[in-house]
Parts: structure tokens; C-alpha cells; sequence
């Protein structure tokens, strides 16, 4: 099942900089704020809680992470939607069961937790990532 | 005071279409959609509720609407992201302190909300809405 909106992430050059913007826009103390590193997919991320969701900033390591690709092509801006799943293999049956494939088998992400993706052309060219809530 | 992410808005050709989508891929029953014609942004809008936020598609009625040259530029994709206050007046205030310029004064929206853009220049490129609570 599909709890909430886990997070929006947004593809930015210089982290620093984007998550200032943000905690102005936002208006938001700094208790709200976490940044990791996420070796596997070449970021670094910032988290600012808004709610029960969480904007995501996401800022490359390397030319070969997906989000230096992503803003090579685009520049900064919007990347993906993430929805919070009480059990993501449940989830992936019931997608494929409607012939929505995943693009890949879920797998760890940011904050440890299993995630998957479906290609954004099954949903108006939005990248979608499904995130199991940790146990 | 920002209390929650409002919806998240996403840019569509086809309503219907996007609307079987989405409900597909978030598993929603029915009662949770919404649909309305915004006749101010010459749009219609079919909302989705996941946990305390929204999805919002958006679908031009005329080429005259933004969402139209929006999709005539982009084809579809997500659009922009909403953030509820509880005092649209004094978060302008509070952003102009900030040198945030709004793009302009709060007016009425989706469900007779008061809302208000920023401009996407100074959110890296993230068109950013606020939207008043209603009380």
C-alpha cells in the first residue's frame, strides 16, 4: 500500500547553495536538515522535512551519477517523486500484475532504505521511485 | 508558516489518461479523486490524495493556458510543487524581507484557495506555489 509522499527530489549543481534557497523559501529551522552521502548513486543529498514529506536536494559526485547526466541535459530542477510503500515486493506484484514494470529490482538507497523506479515513460514522463518504510 | 506540502502538480495532455495512470500506480480507490475546471488558469484539475498531500494533474482547456505552453515546450512532466501556509499575506512578508520576490499578489486558485507563485529562477528552476490553508 501507498502511505504518503515520501519525498521530491530536485537535481541541483551546488548543494550549499540550493539548501539555503530552500530553508528560506521553506522558512524552516535547521533541526529539519540531514545530508548524506549515497555512494551507489554518486550524490550527495540534503533532506528538509516539510509534513510528513521531505524535500530532497540532490547534488552529483561524478559526471557518471544520473543526476550530473540528468543536469547536463536539463540544468537544475524537478527529478522525481517518491511514494512510501508499506511492503515494496507487494508493491511490485501489483504493479506488474497492472503491466507497470519497474526498472529494476528494489535495491538500498539514501537512509538505508529499499527503493525501485519505474521508467517515467509509463507516467507522463514523471521518474516515480517507490521507498519501503523502514520496519 | 509553512505546514505541509499542498500537492504536487503535474502537466497532462490527456486527464483521463493520466488519471487511470496514476491511480494505477498509487493503487487509490476512487473517492480519493477530485476533478474541477479552473477557469482563471484555463485548466482542469483532478487531484488525487496521498496521505496529507495531493497529486495534481493538470490538463490546458485552451492553447492560451500556461499548462498548454508548459506541454507545448516540455510535452508532459511535473510542473510545479505547493506548500500550504496558514498566512499567505505574511509569508509574502516574510520572502520580500528575504529579497524573494513573489511573481505576484496572492489570488484565488484551485478550490478557492489564495494562492501565489515564486519565480522558478529563484528556486533552481523549481516552480514553487503557495497556497493558503482555508480557515
Amino acid at each position: 500500500m501507498i502511505t504518503k509522499i515520501d519525498h521530491i527530489a530536485i537535481a541541483v549543481q551546488n548543494l550549499e547553495s540550493a539548501l539555503e534557497t530552500f530553508r528560506n523559501v521553506i522558512g524552516c529551522a535547521g533541526e529539519a536538515i540531514r545530508i548524506e552521502e549515497v555512494a551507489s548513486e554518486k550524490v550527495r543529498v540534503a533532506f528538509i522535512t516539510v509534513g510528513e514529506t521531505k524535500i530532497e536536494l540532490l547534488e552529483p559526485l561524478s559526471d557518471e551519477s544520473p543526476i550530473a547526466k540528468f543536469i547536463a541535459k536539463n540544468g537544475d530542477g524537478m527529478h522525481h517523486i517518491a511514494l512510501q510503500t508499506d511492503d515494496i515486493n507487494k508493491e511490485t506484484e501489483r504493479l506488474e500484475s497492472l503491466n507497470i514494470k519497474p526498472l529494476s529490482l528494489p535495491k538500498e538507497g539514501a537512509g538505508g532504505k529499499k527503493i525501485m523506479f519505474l521508467h517515467p515513460k509509463e507516467t507522463n514522463k514523471v521518474l516515480i521511485e517507490f521507498a519501503q518504510k523502514k520496519h
